[in-house]
Formats: structure tokens, sequence, C-alpha cells
């Protein structure tokens, strides 16, 4: 113990007396992952303790470390520096192309049909409870700014979902198929939305006419997208494989396929689709037949390799998701008001997406799992804020904030109550 | 082939029409690690088909990739966007951990002495070299800038050695313990040049006294880190698994561990040393008794578990280093002239330093594995170009890339001459 303080005490005087010019760029790095990875870990355990999931614990604590870095905390600053943006971004596209290792092509497909009815229920539902929030809260009773507001809350955000069925073994369920299906159908459909209104402020603002193929061609680039990954992907992987089997190097497989992961996530960016759309396709197309050789050869499973990467990067989405929440900002009025009504709208949309759920399927687990709203929200968010109506934002600040407590409320309340009923029904 | 074209068409025209506005940040890194992953392992192949080590190829690819850049053709640049410098030198960070749990602290101080000897025969040989090569070749005859060259080459790389050994299987062999001790050493002793140096300089510039307490509080400052990450860090590692034995989470081990690492890097960069020495001496302090509770419940090896993460972010380093290479420079000929003379006076005090090595050692492995040029180079490199005397920079533009250049020629030069060397002597 005498020790400890000892070299805490050496510890501590270096940090106070070298400003360490040399590696600049590299500190905050590695304070604000060792600050991510333990405050995760600890997080994680506090709610297994009370019986939630790791990732409910994950978000809190990162709340936690937002409100100590705003109070002046000399902490890195998670929330906002990119290096933190670019690694958390990172972090979700692994376990989206995780998750969609544990699945085929094929057994998306079969369930296609049933997840574009339910996402295109949920975003009617979205959009429409959206158009009447406007009219009846908003300034100047604005139907353009309702319909973009819904259609701020139209698009899934499958992350904090995926991981909750990973935690509890649940991500090759059904119902855990038909909510990653829709989740896919109404990110495309979001972004339609928002080209769709986009175009119509940017007319709005210039006195012109809206010009109609903007949205149409966002989406028939989303669905070329789509089609091109499930159909040409798994020819793409095996002709990469066909070479790597030729290869003499060891350590082949896991670069082989994360680089084939970031690489389909970022065609998808390009076409203006959230990357881990892309990242789950990725995941979605590999198949275990066409590098078998390179396990054969002594290389460890897939899965095994891209696990422990997963356990370093995922956390750290998390945890920066939480501690981009401003908590102090809810003492705004029309904050705290928008942000329940928008979630009042999110909830019950879900509700009647459910509905449409095949019997089989719980409908109440593809409600629940859908609730989660997070990047598309927040691409939302950030293209209203600096969208110029004569000269004024398109969305207020407070507007704005309401959007971003959506993303946060969302995900902080699906955890426990996605667990509570995958316990309740056993996972149908 | 049909369908692989269209799907090429499709993705070309994505790239080509949407400029991708709503992943800004992320889309370039993920291209960049797509490129990179994909370099390293064709190039890595290329090595081992002509008989090279991986990372000669790598390192290889990295400078075609710089002059790609440099030409114009449309590639993230990795050589100078900061993410990749961050994931660069998190990449060697996780490569000397890796070294470092290979040993332990107890193997490493049973050659402490050795490797102090020949450390400091290095430092004198390299800048006695320089100081004869400023005096000879460099304008005014200068002695302050031959020190300042002299001390910016006697840092050790190990990252390279590191590297290769571990690509031979031999990074346990008492050569290889050698190597790692005397570059602690030697980036100490750097340090300990550089902050004299910078005192002189300043001095100079400011026609004030030369401060000799600057570079006293670095070195003292240097060995109470050593010492306490060497003494301590085994308790501080204890005291924590400790805590984790109690935890109920899964996959604790390696953000711990992790965790742990980029606490002792970061520790290390605030007392001036390279982050890469405080993660060795980490990994080196991780003791498998402590954390074979969290194995015994079922988690992997901790090497199992870290190689993956190696295999992804290592590469980056070297193709990154490779990439920052800016050969058209070597068209002026003070520039390759000053780079030819200082890679002589390193390789030459290299050999002198391999006479100090231990009978039962190879004398010539210890030499070749300490000719890498490195971070402290590059430090060197910056602080001299960033400190002005008199209103003109300490280097001057050809001196900076001769010295950036050291670093090119002695990281490519190493990997065959090791490879060849331990070859020929099996390893002693």
């Amino acid at each position: 113990m005498k020790r400890l303080v000892l070299f805490l005490l050496v510890a501590g005087s270096a940090f106070a007396c070298a400003p360490g010019a040399a590696h600049d760029s590299l500190m905050p790095v590695l304070v604000g992952l060792l600050v991510i990875l333990a405050a995760a870990k600890l997080g994680g355990e506090l709610a297994l303790r009370v019986g939630q999931p790791a990732v409910l614990g994950e978000l809190v604590v990162g709340i936690a470390i937002g409100g100590l870095i705003h109070l002046g905390v000399p902490l890195p600053d998670i929330a906002h520096a990119p290096i933190f943006e670019v690694l958390a971004s990172l972090g979700v596209v692994v376990l989206l192309f995780e998750v969609g290792l544990e699945s085929t092509v094929s057994e998306l497909l079969s369930i296609g049909g049933r997840a574009t009815l339910v996402a295109t229920i949920g975003v009617i539902g979205a959009v429409a409870g959206g158009i009447g929030l406007g009219m009846a809260m908003l300034p100047g009773h604005s139907f353009v700014l309702g319909l973009f507001i819904g259609g701020a809350v139209c698009g899934t955000s499958v992350g904090i979902t995926a991981r909750v069925l990973r935690d509890l073994k649940q991500s090759t369920t059904r119902a855990a198929k038909l909510i990653l299906g829709a989740a896919v159908v109404d990110d495309v459909l979001a972004l339609v939305v928002l080209s769709l209104v986009t175009g119509i402020a940017i007319g709005m603002a210039g006195g012109h006419a809206f010009d109609w193929r903007l949205p149409v061609r966002s989406g028939l680039l989303a669905i070329a997208f789509l089609s091109s990954a499930l159909i040409l992907g798994p020819r793409v992987s095996r002709w990469i494989f066909r070479i790597s089997k030729r290869m003499r190097s060891p350590d082949l497989l896991l670069p082989i396929a994360l680089a084939f992961a970031f690489g389909v996530a970022a065609i998808a960016g390009y076409v203006q689709l959230a990357p881990i759309v892309g990242a789950f396709a990725a995941g979605l197309t590999l198949d275990r037949a066409e590098y078998r050789t390179l396990i054969d050869r002594g290389e460890h499973e897939l899965e095994d390799l891209i696990h422990p990467v997963g356990q370093v990067l995922t956390p750290i989405f998390f945890v920066v998701m939480g501690a981009r929440v401003e908590l102090w900002r809810l003492g705004h009025p029309t904050v705290w008001l928008l942000t329940g009504a928008l979630v009042a709208v999110t909830v019950v949309s879900r509700l009647v997406l459910g509905l449409a759920a095949p019997s089989g399927t719980s409908k109440l687990t593809v409600a629940l799992g859908m609730i989660p709203r997070g990047e598309v929200t927040l691409i939302f968010a950030d293209v209203g804020r600096r969208l110029l109506v004569h000269g004024t934002p398109f969305l207020s600040e407070d507007e704005f904030s309401a959007i971003v407590f959506v993303v946060a409320v969302t995900s902080l309340m699906t955890p426990p109550l996605l667990r509570w009923q995958l316990r309740r029904v056993g996972g149908a």
C-alpha cells in the first residue's frame, strides 16, 4: 500500500510537471481510451448487478463522463474530439458486422417482405405523428417542420438492440432477424424522407420549385446498393478468398474480413446510407464455407478473431453516445415537452408496426426492439441545424436539442424494456 | 465476371455521384483502413515470396501509397491525416505491449546492467559521430548542430526489430532481450541529450545562460518512471485483477489489460519518454498468474485476445511510416549526402555497441537489431524544425528531410539484414 501511494505520487508528479510536448496527439487518446474502457467495464458491472444489460451501464457512465467534462474535470473530451467520434463509429461498424456474420442473406430474404411491411408501417406512423406534432405544437403550425421531425424519428438504430440481443444470446431468433431487416429498410425510407424534406426546404429558401428527382435518386441509389451488396457481395468475397488461398502469409482471415466490411460500409456511406447498414450487409454475405481453407490452415474462427476487436471498440461507441447527452439542456421546458412528444410518437408508431409482425413472432419484442433512434436521427438534427431558410436555421437550438434527447431517451429505455420482454417470453 | 463488372459499375457510380455528406469524417477512415489492410497483406505476401520479412513489404507498399497520394491519386492521406497518425501510434503501442508480455521484469533486470552498457556505448558513438559530421560537413562547422543530429540518431526504435523477431519466433532469445533492454535505456539517454541540446539552443537564441537543471530533471524523471513501472507495476496490476475477480461481467481480461497498457504508455509520454516504452513496461509487468482466475472462468488466453487487435492495428503503423517517406526530396544532393553520413554513423555506432554484447549472444545480431531509428529521431527532427535561433529554424529543410530519411533507410535495411543474420546463426 505504501508503495502504491509512492507510485501514484511519482505518476502524479509526472503528470503535473511534464506537459508532454513530444507526443501531443497520442496522450489524450491513450488517457481517453483508458477512461472509456475502465468506465465501460465498471458501468457494465453495476448494470449487471441490478439486473440490467451491460450496455445500459455503458451509456450511463458515458453520461456521467460527459457531465464531468462539462463541469471542467480535466478529462479528454471524448464527446467532441474527432478521434473518439471515429473510434466510436468504427466500434458500431464492427458490432453490426459481427451481428451480420450470425445470419445469412437467404435467412434475411426469407423475412424481407414482412420486414419491409413492418418498416413501412413504422415510417408512416412516425411521419404522421411528426406532422400532427408540428401542426399542434410547433410555431406557425408548420407542416414541413413536422414532416422533418417525423422523418428524424423514423430511422431505427439497431446498435443498441443488436447489443442487447447478443448479450442475451438471442440475436438469431426470428424476431431479431425481423428487427434487423426492418431497420435496414426504414433507414432507406428515412433517407428518402430526408431528401424530400431537404428539397422542400431548399425550395422554400430559394423561392424556386421543388425538384422531385432528388428523393427519387436517393431512393434508387440506396436500393441499388442493397441489392448489389446482397447479390454480388457473396461473389466478391468468394473471389477475394479464392486469392487468399494462394497466399502464404499467416493471419489473413481477420484483415481480409475487416477490409471487406470497411469497404462495404464505405460504399453504404457514399450512397448516403448509414455505414453500419453496409457493415451488416458485409457480415451477412460472408459465408464460412468460403474461408474454411484458411481455418484448416490453422487460423482461428472469424468470430473468435473479431470478438476481441469488438470488445475494445464497441464500448467506445456506447460510452461516447452517453457522453454526448447534455443533460443540463433539459432546463428549457420546450426541450423536454418536444422530447416527450417525439418519444411518444416513436413508441406509438413502434407498437403499431409491431402488429404487422407475423404470428409466431412476439409483436411486442419487435416493437420494443425498434425503439432506439440513432445516427439517422442525429443526421436529421445536424442537417436541420445547418440548413438556412431565409437566413434562420431550419431547426431552432431547442428543436435540435430535443431531437438529440430523443436518441438518448430511446437508447436508455430500450435495454431494460427489451430485457424484461425477452425474459418474459423466452425469446420467441 | 459480368456480375463483378456490374457490381464495380454500381459501386463506382455510387462513389461518383453521391458525395457522402452525412458521414464525412468516417468515410475516409473506412477507405483508408481498407487500403492499408489490403496493401499490408499484399506487400507482406510479396516480401515473403522473395524471402524477406512481411514488415519490409508493408513499409514498401506504404512508400508506394505515399507516392500515389503525392501524384494526386484520390486516396485518403494516410501519411498526414491525424486519425491515421493516432491509429498508427496505437498499433505500435499494442505491438510493444505484446512483445513485453513475452518477457518478465526479472528476465529484463537480469540483463539490465549489460543492456545499459550496450546502450551507453551506442549513444556515445552516435553523438561522437554526429559531432564529427557537424564539424566536417555542416555550415559553420557547428558543434551544437552536430550534437543535435548525433542525438537524433541515438534513440533506437524497437518496433521494426520486435516485429522481425516475432515473425521469426525469436523474440524471447537472450539477444532479443538485450536489444529491447538497451533500446529502453537509449531512449532515456536520447531524452537527456534532447533536453541538453534544446537547452543550449534556447540559451544561444535568448542570449542567456544554459540551464543545467533541465536535462538533469528529464533524466531523473525518466529513471523514476522506469523504476516505478517495474517495481510498482506488478503491484498495481495485481490489485486491479484482484478487483476483477469479484466482477461478474464477461470479457474482462482484454479491456483491463489494454487499459493498463494505455495508462502506463500515457505516463511514459508525460515524462517525455516514447509511449511505446511504457507499453513495453506494462507488458513486462503483467503476469499470467494474476489473471489466471479470469481464464479459469472461460476467457481466452491474453495472447490470443490481443493478437487479433494487433493484426488490425500493427500494419497501420508500418504502412503509415512508409507513406511518410517523401522519396522525391532525394533530388537535393545535401539531403542524400547527409542521410548517407548519418546512416553510416548509425551503423558504425551499432557495430561498436555490439562488441559489448556478452559472450553467448551474437554480437552482430544485437548490432543489426539496434539499427532502426524511429519516433525519437522523428521527435528530434520535429523539435529542431520548430526551434527558432535568431528567427531561423535550428534545422534547415534539407537537414530535417535527411533526418527523416535516416528513419526510412534504417527501417528498410534492418528487416533483410536481421533476417539474414538470424537465419545464419540460428537465433543465438
